[in-house]
């Protein structure tokens, strides 16, 4: 860890994007990389976040908004907002204080945070620093289907209320600058297999998972199952079909397959085909409250955000996280009164058109 | 003020955007940001003037061209070109003589000017410099509804003639340059309210602002009521059906919501659904006589112009507005003569063509 | 004139884009401006360039394309190539020999030359240097309609075999370098007009010239007449019923209205509207060999070329035309072999097709 | 040839594209030039690259890829992927063990190899330097049919598998930098034709070949024909009437005529005419394994691959040219992984859609 982190007055950082530079001091190089980096030649990274700028809002005037209100609901839990904190690996690599400083942050603003099983720290001792906010857990399904039980039975003993199963890492994508940086990810401490008195191989892929394995995942608790990394309406609409509780439309932070398309843009379709059975989140790529809007618009529960919470941990550790997710809140208040929606629920696909190319 | 204000040749200035560059060693930066910026990430601020280059206008030869007159009514009123300012705060940032010198320079060209609620001048002071100039009052709702009404009232009693109502500020939007130059909106002077002993909160935000309000305001005087900030078709037939003189398509300079549609953009479409009620203008990223010609032809009645004259007024007060409106109108003129089109009148759907991409 | 011309080995100019930069040290600054310049912004000086590259060849093999023949004819005149310089205002101020010089490379290379009024020599002294080549006569029509017939007049008489009839001058474009530059034309010699011991205003815009003016213009001789600075299928559509024995599709180098389309790119449409009736030749913009198949393949008899024969013209006088004319005719044979059409009559519209976005 | 290669450590190239950069400092500048370089403007070198970024794929989830096998068949002869290495002229340019060295790691990686008829290395050279490797001869007809003929004769008799005739060369485009670079391509030493003890003109473009000559060509041997240069549906199926057994869509690398599409923008039309009469390969601008699985997708069977080989050879002989292959195959069987297609036959027209413009 870094010992001489840069001193940064929170009070003057006014969006999430200014939090990328003050890490890209902080974090070591090839941890960055890591974080930063995208599949192949970041294609779709680039396109993840350019994408959204491909919609416009359509403002209504002469709406009352004098009480706005951003909460909604995920999975049936009241969220302070529509978002919650996507599943990352290794936060540990942000910030000493790892999973804790962001569990504690997400708790404190009121939204979802999801722990990855790659965690720096353990499902336990995440469930310790945050009793009181939603955590949700991420699960890599492992080569021993014990070991993956005994994550889930892990989870919902330490009051996690939903599973996130992670289904687009059949095998790791192809990471350009790890590969250059030659950053060894098996050798990053990891949280929740370490009292096994094993090292693993930290990302185990999972070439085998398929739709018949579901009922035996959601089997080993009462959780409602999430699946995470559905890019098409045809498998949207085998998610639903399978019960999922929710999906998250999501490329992976565009981590794993490059030229794949931005999820904001196939979004919509998946919402058409999975005609309501199931929730629909999507992540990739949110920066503003404005992407927050347009992704309800397009038909979305809420959004995932992914690294500029670990940017934000890793410039002020709990205090940036909650300072991210008090922009993007305000951002977002400012969005629903300017939209004429006072509330997530008032926007619709009206609200939103395609940019004019 | 700045007092070594850069001299110039207004002679050699051929174009509204150098005035820009002027401005910009004048004004203080601060309050060069202020007036310049956009709201969030200026998606929206480059796009309003990026939007007018995706329209090509369709010369017509072989008309006889010898006549040329350029000059149009807005709201019923003669003006010399169909151009108005538009309503900008605060013109004592640019230049010590403020909207007094504004409105002298539009009345010496024939033209409308519109004042601010939140002007550097009175509406007092500025009905008398510019007493024979046709003037309107671009109102915002306060807080107390009886300082609105005498807001209405004194304009009225001046020989403003026409009320424009903003409709896109029932909160201010998200200034990221303000935020970053901790730029206080709050501590520059006004014109309109020092006379009452207190210091307002100076932009008053409308969130109950409705439909519903627009009979009470247009019963505090015999003023043709105009509504700006109208960015869809359904709010421009909205507009329609409560009897608006005339709305204007506006995103407010890109300053409240990003990520909308630039006006000319939408302008179109909103057109077809006040179908002739109500006159239309457009305002957003105008900088060219070429541009007036394509809002005519996409069926807007006249145009506002609102930072290039800011930005004249920094340079030379008065004469650099002047200047600016000279240009504008032999841009106008040329372009005119050259479409086959001797009158606005004669401007048609068929003379404009969307670029090929 | 410049007196030490920069040496130029012309054998190693590949391509006409070469020449530019080569006048460009050759030709004083101003008159550099404006040549070179377009109309405002000059967004459609450089869209003529690039909508070129809008257009795609779709070549056919296994031809037999051994005997390539690129000759055709102009207004039933047999040409080299479908190719014609087009009209230019001062060739003087590129070179000192001016228009003689060009027209002698014109008529080596088997093309037409057109003369413009606005020439630096006279109707005479052209068709003394070059008594074999075609050349055309391009008209401005004068204040006075004696001195217009005059001009035709002496056209006829010293063997010019068309009249190209300027259509789109109504009034001087908005040329944005000249009025920076201060570059006056006026005080430029003329060569049609010093014999009659006066200084004419050299621009003499023509904002009556109407359709029903044609006939007259047509009576004062037998030549053909040709309307240049056509835009729209709608006047294509009245130059053919006006009896047109050609039109150039032309936006005059973007030098008039800015934000027109590229010609190339309403020439199919005009084409269509033509419907053979006259013949349609296209300008601006052309460049390469690849452009005129791009041409013939959308509808039109040939190209006019501009701005690069006056730079090849300034790099090295007749010999710099005659270069540059030779490779855009060894450019168009490659590109009819490449294409499978050993003739211009062999190139179809399924030979070429919109670039994908 | 350069002695002073520089050192390149293999295991740290991760990407097709670095070679080049190495390539750039290793061989002759002239030679760079011709190797790297295109028609005219470079428009369609620039596009055959880019082309393949308008293509995303799209992965499906949750299906069964423990098992993948990223082999197919090629003319019915086994490859280990669906790729074969493009003829391509003068290995020798790049490194002194030229085509032999190429044809050993294409081998070794169990792909099939083209020789140029305008090799460095003889075809009984190579064939000798590589026995057990698939090879095919690309044939360039020459003036003297009996030439043609006894190249087709000298390959079959030694081990070639199929005869790769060029259609698209009826004369040598026009390449810029060659003649820019005054670089004289009949100077190169050529292997098959110094053995008659002449030095030929070696490139002998072929007009007068026509559909009609096939026969005669395929009558020669008993090897499968296949034609390389087909650009439309039209030719495609004129391809597959006349009995090739093999079509490739291709721009000759963009050397040929310019402006043309990219080959794989006129893919999947092509493949429709062909109508699965003839395998359909392509080629221009592969560098990634992503762009395998696009093609596939499309229709193809398979692409070949040219430049960048003959950079991996220029930065480290047969060594290098393992190594891109390496490369290829890791980065295409990860592709199949993430794409849920196990083997190149399970990716259908689904697995990709146009990039969202």
């Amino acid at each position: 860890m870094p010992t001489d982190r840069p001193t940064i007055d929170l009070t003057r950082v006014v969006t999430l994007r200014e939090f990328e530079a003050v890490a890209a001091r902080t974090v070591e190089a090839a941890a960055f990389g890591y974080i930063a980096g995208g599949a192949w030649d970041e294609v779709s990274l680039a396109e993840n976040e350019a994408a959204w700028l491909r919609y416009r809002l359509r403002p209504r005037v002469l709406v009352d908004v004098s009480r706005i209100d951003p909460s909604t609901t995920l999975l049936g839990t009241p969220a302070a907002l529509p978002v919650a904190i996507a599943p990352m690996a290794f936060h540990g690599l942000a910030h000493a204080d790892g999973e804790s400083a962001t569990a504690r942050a997400a708790a404190s603003a009121g939204i979802p945070f999801t722990l990855s099983t790659m965690s720096s720290r353990s499902i336990e001792n995440v469930a310790e620093a945050a009793p009181q906010g939603a955590r949700w857990f991420q699960l890599y399904t492992q080569a021993d289907p014990g070991k993956t039980r005994a994550l889930v039975e892990r989870a919902a003993a330490t009051g996690y209320s939903a599973i996130i199963l992670t289904v687009d890492l059949p095998a790791l994508g192809y990471r350009q600058r790890d590969r250059q940086n030659a950053f060894d990810v098996t050798v990053v401490p990891l949280g929740n297999f370490g009292e096994e008195g094993i090292r693993p191989t930290h990302i185990d892929p999972a070439p085998t998972l398929t739709w018949a394995d579901l009922d035996e995942i959601r089997s080993w608790s009462s959780l409602p199952l999430v699946l995470k990394g559905i890019m098409t309406p045809e498998d949207g609409r085998l998610a639903a079909e399978h019960g999922a509780d929710a999906i998250v439309v999501s490329n992976h932070g565009a981590r794993q397959l490059d030229r794949v398309l931005a999820p904001v843009d196939v979004l919509e379709e998946v919402v058409e085909a999975v005609a309501g059975r199931s929730e629909v989140w999507v992540d990739g790529g949110v920066r503003r409250g404005l992407d927050i809007a347009i992704a309800i618009a397009l038909g979305a529960r809420g959004v995932l955000v992914g690294r500029p919470i670990l940017w934000a941990l890793a410039a002020d550790g709990q205090a940036g996280v909650e300072r991210a997710l008090a922009i993007l809140r305000e951002e977002f208040e400012i969005t629903l009164t300017l939209l004429g929606t006072p509330t997530p629920a008032a926007i619709s696909r009206d609200h939103v058109a395609r940019a004019v190319p």
